[in-house]
């Protein structure tokens, strides 16, 4: 008789466990007053009464899925609208939306590479602290990959020009563990200087920088660039689900016709789609949103830096503050929990570094008040060593 | 001055229409009349008041995003009591939703599998007409891959026989292009004989075929097995955007701790989770709607062919009938839209036979006087040589 085929499963739990890797879920209750500076709504509009009302009257009016592909029933006048407003917010030519910010980047960057002698880029320069959605595209894509130095524009230019044939260099603009920015404007430079393109992740930019919130590309006077793409998340900033791209008219159209994951999934949710238009026209009228999340993460960083702790200093929402051990990590997030607040943790494999973290986001619609008691108790349950 | 690095798109976007192969979104009006047999609503659930109104609760309650991974911010008690009553309802001892029925394949390929000497499955056995999100899954693996021939228990058994190590064996239970249905009893000995463990896409499954729509994987026998795993959609049967793996609850377990898209993904919005269980209570109210949409594939199929039209018998909701060419395809498709008929038009890449297809779609609550006027438009438009 065979041994059972998932038996092999127990060993990897106890590996997990004793590294102190294991997960778990612990899902939350509706009506919770803890303080949240572990999502990723920087500007407090998920819960906006405008943004879920839109979402319920889109389900109502669309339904509450998209039916099919975009290319075969999936496509409303609500997404096209949802990518026309993104566009031109953003100052691309268009855009394209997707269930996910994942399923987008993996569009990107299988779409628009390929083997050698096709005529695509055949080269991929990925920096080395990218989104893991980032990584996957690249072991999907048929180029050829190269990983630099994180945040290394001259690695990408050395890269480039020892390449023989056309490159897309592919970077996050704000990257999460850490909360640091690319150098955008030097690594545009260095693509241009050798006929590369660009494509930037700026999930963690929209919204939060760029004027009032045009993101970190238009932050990097790379919006509507005919040589740069960007990706972005409708989960975010925008309160709600999926995924977009925006760039060139001609790349839309391309990823329409030949991007995997937008052929073979399933539309965004009607919900999703008018949510995030609702929370893209919050914005507009409230850019004072983008400004404050920044100062609220700015205020995090000095106070929590200023007590001892170390933490990158934040170029947009996230401040990440370091931790002794995995297990420390994990015991201070719990003692957080404990006293009302949620912070993020970042173990292995989530941070390219190996340092644990405890990882804050600034929200827009955090009080002065409630960031100074967030920052008492981060310090109160601090451990040894921190 | 380098190119444009965009350039090469112009010369693919020319190959692409030379060979019909352009695609292009067409967005729908909110309120068209047109007969829908080209989406995935195969119960007629997505416009269903409870569905609807359970997802605008949902986005009211919960916010309109989840937040975050849903290891962050980002699981709900609407999300678990998702997860629990999908795995009731199917047999399974546990259940694990994403953002998409693509990442909650690519997660169960990735998680499940390995580089050889790992303990993992390190060899994955893929039919050769499985869904594009299941290869990705294969590609993104490290696992070994062979291609079998198409619905071949005996291709599988030789290939597993003749590897030396533990494997998985991946296979959709309902193929999207041709509504075929995957000998799932005779996969499931051939793995067992060998040790491996059975992974089922049972998108096209669930709600249409099962008792009461539990799914293939409960039709075959196999529901519950401590060595198969299925995944599902949300977006289909349950009219609601998602997806989900169902299995043991270790291999659920490992999936939170390990699988990529489950934990760099921002979890699936409440709006989705909440009309997604409100489709669920609809099904196991209403079980006729699984048996009734496989009266209408029936029927559809029979007129169909009866009047002289090539189209496999189908074993659940999709009925695909044969083109003479992609164009042909497009032009017949157009022709039916023309006539208030929403018909899918299957060409190259999505097929792989490269045999161009209408692809229809039974749905629970099509009128039979609905059918008949579908098949007389679909006849009323047939191309020469169809």
């Amino acid at each position: 008789m065979p041994q059972d085929p998932f038996d092999w499963i127990d060993d990897r739990r106890a590996r997990l466990e004793s590294a102190g890797l294991l997960r778990s879920l612990r899902p939350r209750a509706a009506g919770s007053d803890a303080v949240d500076l572990a999502g990723n709504d920087y500007l407090g509009l998920t819960r906006h009464e405008e943004v879920t009302a839109a979402a319920g009257e889109a389900a109502r009016r669309w339904g509450a899925g998209a039916t099919g592909s975009r290319l075969v029933t999936g496509s409303t006048q609500l997404h096209a609208q949802l990518e026309e407003e993104l566009a031109a917010f953003c100052g691309a030519e268009s855009a394209l939306v997707f269930s996910s910010g994942y399923a987008a980047n993996l569009a990107a960057v299988t779409a628009l590479t390929g083997p050698p002698g096709g005529g695509a880029p055949s080269l991929l320069v990925s920096d080395e602290a990218n989104h893991a959605s980032l990584i996957d595209g690249c072991r999907l894509s048929r180029a050829e990959r190269a990983v630099v130095p994180h945040a290394d524009p001259d690695a990408v230019a050395k890269t480039l020009a020892a390449h023989d044939g056309p490159a897309l260099a592919v970077t996050d603009s704000v990257f999460s563990v850490d909360g640091d920015a690319a150098p955008l404007p030097a690594l545009a430079a260095a693509c241009r200087a050798h006929g590369a393109a660009l494509l930037v992740d700026d999930a963690h930019g929209l919204g939060v920088l760029g004027d009032g919130g045009r993101g970190a590309v238009q932050a990097a006077g790379l919006a509507g660039a005919g040589d740069v793409v960007a990706t972005v998340t409708l989960s975010k900033s925008l309160g709600s689900q999926g995924g977009a791209v925006l760039g060139p008219a001609r790349v839309v159209e391309h990823l329409v016709s030949t991007a995997r994951t937008f052929i073979f999934d399933t539309g965004l949710a009607p919900a999703a789609a008018g949510g995030a238009l609702a929370a893209l026209e919050v914005l507009r009228r409230e850019p004072w949103r983008a400004a404050r999340v920044r100062a609220v993460a700015a205020e995090l960083h000095g106070t929590l830096t200023a007590a001892g702790l170390t933490a990158a200093r934040p170029d947009a929402a996230v401040v990440s503050v370091h931790a002794p051990s995995p297990g420390a990590a994990v015991r201070w997030a719990a003692d957080c929990r404990a006293a009302g607040l949620l912070v993020g943790c970042f173990r292995p494999p989530s941070v390219p570094d190996g340092i644990s973290r405890l990882r804050l986001t600034a929200r827009a619609d955090l009080s002065d008040a409630q960031v100074a008691r967030a920052v008492e108790t981060i310090l109160a349950t601090a451990p040894e060593g921190a």
